[in-house]
């Protein structure tokens, strides 16, 4: 079964590697899967954010196993949700906040039993999630790890605020490796209608179909892949180009 | 079979993710390599120099899923180059004209029931070259996903243009992560001969045969493990003491 | 069987690919690991941190082929060193040597008949290191690729130097992804007891056993995932902050 890796610990050090060798240990015939390394240090929204833009293309069964984690070392709980036959594990922050309400069963991490001992206070990468998320491609169910819960730790900007009609108030979740700038709006809010976006001082009112043709040096709006409002620039990086970093407001203006 | 993947994608977003979960979902036993996902944004010719420069190494039946695609939403087309039984996927822009003329058979990919729908009009990785790159993995041969062409997109900078009998007009052709400089010298043109090398206003007289033994301070020609001539300098970034760029110019005399 | 990689390639070239393409060409059920490419160009002082901070996650029989290896081309030795089941290959400049004493046999790579021909100068990794760690992950035993040898190189600064019974001197091996500061320093060497660190000018006297709840802008001691004692800053790098890089002393005070 694919276990899918998902941590801001960079790939300069040892913690990927000790992740492996921990579910390689537990399940020998895991298929570890890279999805990202380079979530920013303890930036739970963007984390969030790639998880979700596919997650729904891995098969059913897939493990994902996600540690963006400033709270390690503290009461914070660990968790697994579980929703249409995947499972993800890592720390009740917000990172699967996305998948709640939808037929999404949470448990929280309690059994020490699936633990490598000793517990550090520092990497429970490598001492919890990865040897739960080893056990879990192994078939062992959410219930054997411990009690399910119904108060998961949630995302405040997963979604816009309407404020009114046509006026949509959103945020910057994510700045791609482009220098695109991705939004937490949905294109299907704004589906067929046209728009305006507000953000960093400029409005943007050319909503793009594809990146060429685009003017060279016009930032434009483009539909991304992950089905998310995109600001886009040819050739450059618009978040660069416009001065614009993850959490900045961006107002929509339905016309 | 290994499906290996090539893009300029980073590892910062859900793209490269996107693409191992729609390859896993329709090939389960797809052994998934990742070649580099570093390759500078949209720069054909790195991507098809890295690419040269490694797929010989793997064994037979390899699908290379190769996308680095500024035309990606345009009426480019998508390919399959086929040649001494292993598969390159991916847009029809030159990234695999090293190829042509060698035995290699190129499919034009037209048949859309091989395509994760909807096909978005951003990011053909997902939607076209990894689930293509994965059927092809399943054993699914090339003329099932579209018909033969004859007219692939070349690169035209592959080779060095000669000049008279003793000099060629190159070109510099990749930057590694040590900072050596890549021309498109093949060390065959130049074997058992002097040579001079100019490049940014220097000429390189010394051609060595191993790092080890140079001098401090002083850039050499080494003919490289891809067997092109390299510029380099122990310790430190022959590209950046020498100011060079990708696509800068270089001269060889032959003596 | 997992064969785990870890050089200082980087992952923008042909480097890891053409390593990743040997082994899947002579063992094509490898499990392929990338533990790391980003140790610092020829820093073997990292990479040998990075390996000894999680080797022993790893299951048995798996073989770790690590590139570090500044005088490829010259008269060093190629070795594998073999210890618990696992075994070790690479360059003989002291990358293994925390290995060493412990039970662990060391063969000098000799046998060419296992060598990617014709070998390079300068890629070793792909022509040497791959295709005999594709081999030991096929079960060839350590004696067919040469004679044991007793002399391996050993780095200097694994251990810290003992000044007196209340003095160590030590020094800063690796700087992470976070910018937490890496000292060789054992916990078990200062367990139970008051200790401070005088590191570039600053005294540090908080010595923590977790991240959460440290005063901001103070940097604080604690023992870290690999057992060693580092220096970290909550919420930025301690490294900058303290303007501190590998190979800096440190003293450390048993109170």
């Amino acid at each position: 079964m694919p276990v899918a890796l998902l941590t801001d610990f960079g790939t300069r050090d040892h913690y990927v590697g000790a992740m492996k060798g921990v579910i390689l240990g537990i399940n020998r015939k895991a298929v570890i899967v890279d999805v990202t390394h380079e979530i920013g240090p303890q930036d739970i929204g963007s984390a969030a954010f790639v998880l979700r833009a596919c997650y729904r293309e891995f098969p059913p069964a897939t493990v994902f196993c996600c540690v963006v984690d400033p709270g390690v070392g503290s009461e914070r709980r660990a968790i697994i949700a579980a929703t249409n036959g995947q499972f993800f594990v890592g720390p009740d922050n917000g990172l699967f906040s996305f998948l709640y309400g939808n037929n999404c069963e949470i448990t929280s991490i309690e059994n020490d039993r699936f633990f490598r001992k000793p517990v550090s206070a520092t990497f429970h990468g490598r001492d919890v999630f990865a040897p739960v998320a080893a056990h879990l491609s192994l078939g062992v169910p959410p219930n054997e790890f411990g009690p399910q819960i119904a108060d998961p730790v949630t995302l405040s900007n997963i979604v816009p605020t309407r404020l009114d009609e046509k006026t949509l108030e959103g945020a910057v979740i994510h700045i791609d490796h482009f220098g695109n700038i991705v939004t937490n709006i949905a294109s299907d809010g704004a589906q067929g209608q046209q728009l305006e976006i507000d953000i960093a001082g400029q409005t943007i009112k050319d909503v793009r179909e594809q990146y060429a043709g685009a003017a060279a040096g016009q930032p434009f709006a483009i539909v991304g892949s992950s089905g998310l409002i995109e600001i886009s620039l040819n050739g450059r990086s618009a978040a660069e180009f416009l001065h614009v970093a993850v959490g900045d407001p961006i107002t929509v203006h339905l016309k």
